[in-house]
């Protein structure tokens, strides 16, 4: 019998209540929650009117939310969770390439495409050459990997966000390796967004003083046999919002050189390589 | 410049991102909501899966909501996390009577009725006689009290979530006390109840091992000028579910004592002084 709830006792009333049949990985995981939602509590004095104001924004958050949008998501984003459980879950050895947050733009299916094709299908945009080699730790070419891209196009909106404006597949497609383990496509400069700021979250970011932008990038992700998925993006060297990344997937790893090539109007071209490592093998 | 956001350094990159015009009281609490939220994370591992079932399950708690039902509060009372703010807000001193949770069921208006009364309109559930004082810290009876009390009838239902079956206001009414501080009314023995449970708050509840019932009880809002409000139940000494209300609210101090009444068939007698303090006094 754990005694009744008082102020000291809060943690242990509630987490003595569950039951002896609980599966024991639920069990810590919620007995970890209660005991870290209880100390914010506790530490801030939380007062009766601001947990409404939480219990509002959380209405409201849930509200918003449709089968095209995913506010909670944004939350978690915003707030740092989504990139820390990206950072826990794919620790990874010196010299692999760095995991970013996958975020809420993959479309499964996007069309395979010859080494060297373009991607960007409304002739929008500064084009821009993507290539590279995938590697295993020890720098040998891995053969077979597929290299799903995409990203936003010049106005910053990817297609699904505008499919009455956009071709279907505009900016993605999908890249197998050869031999060489090279890849090559061509595609646009990506420009940096905001994400969706017209819900709580966006009024989160404004009473806390930050800008909803992402800096531009080029998504990527990256599969071959024998080796852990990488999902990740090339930053754009050089973006204003490099260092206040709003969801906070900047890593400096992941920032890309852009070069202007010469003679070719506007014109870049974005060397990066990939480092896989061994599927199970951290 | 707080640098690129690492496992190790996730609290800092994300409450550094704050403006520098940000109110020091919603800092304050954002940082520690995102340091505690981290630690949790970081605690247990959280599990990429773990985190899709986190996002889906608040994003299914927010689909449930609507003007009569609140499935967060549900939320936040069952994790006694409801429970730890009120009683943060509400230390009292030795001899005051106890706070507990508020609940969803108050109704605000409803009819003032003369001493002895009775609030069971629709004839249903065991008879009970209520009946004691409001008094000050010191034992002196408090005039001009507003006792405002509610419960469920014999079903477990309050009238407002039965609305078709029960009598507007039925066991509801409210109270003022004269020079003597004594109060007194005919209700019935209120019933244990479940908390709605064909929820997400229910499915956690169940795969926590945990039931969903509340020991009975009758709610109080007592006001008096110069006085804290005191939100309190008192609860049916004896119930079976005293040791275990899935909310968290039971004190023992607000366990009353129900005595049976000789020689009158089912009818019930429950004594309890309700003792104030001043305003602003702790």
């Amino acid at each position: 019998m754990s005694g009744y709830f008082t102020e000291d006792t809060s943690v242990d009333a509630v987490n003595s209540r569950m039951g002896p049949d609980v599966s024991p990985r639920l069990a810590k995981v919620m007995a970890a929650l209660v005991r870290h939602l209880h100390e914010f509590a506790k530490e801030v004095e939380l007062t009766e009117q601001e947990w409404e104001i939480g219990i509002d924004f959380l209405t409201r958050t849930g509200g918003i939310c449709s089968p095209e949008r995913q506010e909670f998501i944004l939350l978690s984003d915003t707030l740092g969770f989504s990139m820390l459980v990206d950072a826990i879950n794919n620790r990874r050895p010196e010299g692999a390439t760095e995991n970013t947050v996958f975020g809420p733009f993959h479309v499964e299916g996007a069309p395979v495409r010859a080494m060297g094709d373009s991607i960007s299908l409304d002739g929008k945009g500064e084009p821009c050459v993507y290539e590279g080699r995938v590697l295993d730790l020890d720098g040998r070419p891995i053969a077979g990997a597929k290299i799903d891209v995409w990203c936003d196009n010049e106005d910053g909106f990817y297609d699904v966000q505008q499919p009455d404006v956009q071709p279907k597949w505009n900016n993605r497609g999908v890249f197998l390796t050869g031999p060489d383990g090279r890849y090559s496509f061509v595609g646009i400069k990506p420009v940096s967004y905001p994400i969706p700021d017209d819900g709580p979250v966006g009024q989160m970011l404004a009473a806390l003083g930050r800008h909803p932008f992402r800096p531009a990038h080029m998504h990527y992700l990256v599969t071959a046999p024998g080796f852990e998925k990488l999902v990740t993006h090339t930053f754009v060297g050089g973006d204003p919002y490099l260092d206040s990344d709003t969801v906070f997937g900047v890593k400096k790893s992941l920032i890309a050189r852009f070069e202007a090539v010469e003679g070719s109007g506007t014109r870049w071209r974005s060397p990066f390589d990939f480092v896989l490592t061994p599927a199970g093998g951290n």
